[in-house]
């Protein structure tokens, strides 16, 4: 029976687990906080993430690893690479890790992205501004997550006391003017095999994503394959296994990449319900070189996050299709414990489940 | 965070948690042998059934008890019913443990059943035959599963034989001359909703589930409207909790209950790919008194029992709409070791997977 062995465990690890265990797999995973939902569904080792002799035991008591965060130090990456299958690819963390490689390695693809510039001293953030103009977004090249780490600057005053709070190397982007965020979550195979999802569409507030529309409205069939073709060339390149999620800005015809994630992606949640295979399942899969699942859609679907605090299960539950997914997680301002996918999705019932997660939202 | 504690660690209790954690669910469970597959995903206590203080400290660590087999000894079920939320409730599983009993509660309810009489000597034995004819099944009054514990018997010598040998209170049954094999799963929640999901037509060989179709072909508004009202009226009379299943016989537009089952049903798996809500869900649903899910059928669904040896599980995906669900065991004859679940399924699909899975069957 494959052991699967998994760097993290929050949520992600937690759903990839359940979506594993009906392939024939076992589960377990290695944190640093024994504070840890994936904890209830399966094995937990704990150890320090620079902790070469921890994960080198870890990594021998599994026979193929993946990672629910991208952050995983590259070191420890590329240690437990040397020893077993591990995925995706220690290169793709560090393209990820690193929001100046990434973007770099995005040009360089041909993918557009928003412009940008390296921040380090006050006077690369003067030339930065002056290449690329007021207003703009200075983020940290390393480590930010769900709006943490980045500011919109509207001066330059802004500009330099956000550089010297941070005191850390950064990005100066410009601002994009777009019509819409979606993103396209694709998965690759050890076998070179590749499925994609349909684009879905994105909503977020206070850099939290709040609600995933899938697959999105109004996605001409030349828009899909442009994602498409982005995401293969990414896989491709970074010869990735796993699930890869590219986030990205539509800007009339065209798609700007924003960002990827090395993993399953809080925007792929919704196939749990609304697609024939989920993207966890399609990630268990890619890793373990079985053939991918279909990833289109059922049914019209949207995905509501819940964040810091949640209205009674049976609430949810009454709203018509809706599909409960709690993380085991206890409540705290601005946390996803949890989402509702709902499929199928209409209008007027999505609206009354927004209505009612708001009433409990903390964050 | 409520804690479900389980008898029985088998694949059904694996189902049940893996449905039931997204609804923020910690599920462990209680058995006699550390090798048992639901201990994969979730605490395992390992006890006796019959050790009154190992039950009674699994239970304090919980907050509601459910079952995943049915012949939990009647006192392990009554003390703990005794200490907290146990459900189903210990007088379905007395009913349900005794063919006797349950033909007789059957016909208590005007529920039709084969008829049948039961036979402890030889004298009764005479009678029986006398009365009802031959051939016919002679059955253990309790314990059998599976097709075990049961011979089909076209002489008196037969009938002789199986009584000596097996030495145990029996029941001769009659047999029915019926047109095909149905079942209905059907869930009440603490609440007193209940909750049915449409019939089944189920195919066995050797005693053995091998072919669920879903729903179940040609059945009518009333077939499954009087299928309904027997499930109804059981729940309500044994004032049940969770999923109940009734196997039925169809003979014309009449059903006749074959046997009951006091939880999640073999017959009812389909419904994790195939079904809005599946019963495992519906369960865990149920006894934490949550309003129910939705039973409807998404698509023609089937689902196929892997025996005792399955093909390559890349051979099982590559099968358009298959969805496979391994429990973590390992290979043994006439062991249930997983299922493919198809949706929607064709008659030409289950044709190409049925070939597949008797090719690697063992049993």
């Amino acid at each position: 029976m494959t052991k699967v062995g998994i760097l993290g465990a929050g949520q992600l690890g937690r759903m990839m687990a359940l979506a594993g265990y009906p392939l024939g797999f076992q589960f377990s995973f290695f944190d640093e906080s024994p504070d840890v939902c994936a904890g209830q569904v399966g094995g937990l080792r704990i150890g320090r993430f620079d902790d070469a002799e921890a994960l080198r035991r870890f990594g021998d008591s599994v026979d193929v690893m993946t990672l629910e965060w991208e952050n995983v130090p590259l070191a420890a990456a590329n240690l437990l690479a040397d020893r077993l299958p591990f995925y995706p690819p220690p290169r793709a963390l560090e393209v990820a890790q690193d929001r100046l490689v990434e973007k770099t390695t995005l040009n360089g693809l041909g993918i557009g992205t928003a412009p940008f510039a390296p921040v380090e001293t006050q006077a690369e953030l003067d030339a930065a501004i002056a290449q690329i103009g007021l207003p703009g977004i200075l983020k940290t090249r390393r480590g930010g997550y769900d709006g943490r780490g980045q500011a919109l600057v509207r001066t330059d005053a802004e500009a330099h006391e956000f550089l010297e709070e941070t005191s850390q190397p950064l990005i100066y982007e410009g601002l994009v003017s777009f019509e819409r965020e979606l993103s396209i979550v694709a998965a690759r195979s050890t076998t070179g095999e590749v499925a994609c999802y349909p684009l879905v569409e994105n909503h977020h507030r206070d850099g939290i994503l709040r609600l995933t529309l899938a697959p999105a409205p109004n996605v001409s069939t030349a828009l899909q394959a442009r994602a498409e073709a982005m995401a293969r060339e990414l896989l491709r390149h970074l010869d990735y296994v796993g699930v890869l999620t590219t986030e990205l800005f539509q800007v009339g015809d065209e798609l700007l990449a924003n960002e990827i994630a090395p993993r399953v992606h809080n925007s792929g949640h919704w196939g749990i319900d609304g697609a024939v295979t989920s993207q966890f399942e399609n990630h268990v899969r890619a890793i373990c070189g079985l053939p991918l699942g279909d990833t289109s859609a059922t049914a019209p679907s949207a995905m509501v996050n819940l964040i810091g605090n949640h209205p009674p299960v049976e609430q949810l539950l009454a709203v018509p299709g809706a599909h409960v997914h709690l993380y085991g997680k206890s409540n705290r301002s601005k946390r996803k414990i949890g989402h509702v996918n709902l499929t199928p999705s209409t209008d007027e019932v999505l609206s009354r489940l927004q209505a009612l997660v708001a009433d409990y939202e903390d964050g």
